[in-house]
């Protein structure tokens, strides 16, 4: 069906895909994180509240196709190449050091900030402002979290530092 | 010598060389894109200007080390996984897509920015000031660029999407 659409409207279907690939992707990845965490109460909390976020993030998107009668299952050609690389980013997410994981996850909530201002000004530029309103909605969720990550990572390498005994313990 | 150290400057020493790390995949994945971008000429000089500030960031992370008897040529264990992560993102940045480039150079400017919020703090914590005012410097820099790409992406969005064709002539 695409190649009878309006080319940017096909653009835009792709965008959405990417983007509850990256939303599925951040799922399981706040999981682990918040699952490994064990000295750091205050990030575990914050990480479980945006879990929820995440996962009502997934759902909208999904509508978003819905409504163009596409579904959310199709991965593009494209798609393994932003999974692989969004799998990287994960995978240091999954590292021992809770620190190392916080600094990921603020540039993993920054690509989201990105991609959903980006899909904000495509559903504009389509003519698509229901999708225009979900992004919208979605990006001050988003923000919010890499606000309070970009807040609390000064504390947390304080904290990590002030339990640094070379023993490793406070890591998680 | 570093198991006879202070664990806390052990670790802000460790976390300088990844950040020295993370500014050559920086300046490497900024001049592939800039050398890829035909139709933007914005957002190619922006880059452009970018890469000489990377260089001179990498080379203030190295007299920081320096400062502390340090080379930053050592590979650390976690090196190695850091920059798998970062060839990751840097493989999504050498995309066709200028796009996709954009979002994830934006991810990229805002890795360093969480990195340099912490290594200012964790020099804070031990007391070297001098490398705490060189990551402020830097900090703002990167602030700087994140914040330039996080507005110009709804304008680049609209202008790939009106080049769009479906024959990609305007993914550079």
């Amino acid at each position: 069906m695409t190649s009878e659409r309006d080319p940017k409207l096909a653009h835009l279907i792709d965008w959405l895909r990417d983007a509850h690939a990256m939303e599925a992707q951040a799922e399981t990845m706040l999981k682990g994180m918040a699952g490994r965490i064990e000295h750091y109460p205050e990030l575990k909390a914050r990480i479980e509240e945006h879990i929820l976020e995440t996962q009502g993030q997934a759902q909208a998107v999904a509508r978003c196709l819905e409504r163009h009668g596409e579904d959310a299952s199709t991965l593009k050609d494209t798609g393994g190449r932003l999974m692989a690389s969004l799998q990287g980013m994960s995978g240091m997410m999954a590292s021992d050091e809770v620190l190392k994981g916080a600094l990921f996850s603020h540039a993993f909530e920054n690509l989201e900030v990105a991609s959903y201002r980006s899909l904000q000004a495509a559903a504009h530029a389509v003519g698509d402002e229901a999708t225009a309103t979900v992004c919208g909605e979605i990006l001050k969720q988003e923000e919010a979290m890499a606000q309070w990550l970009y807040d609390y990572i000064p504390t947390l390498t304080g904290q990590f530092l002030a339990r640094a005994t070379g023993t490793g313990e406070a890591k998680r």
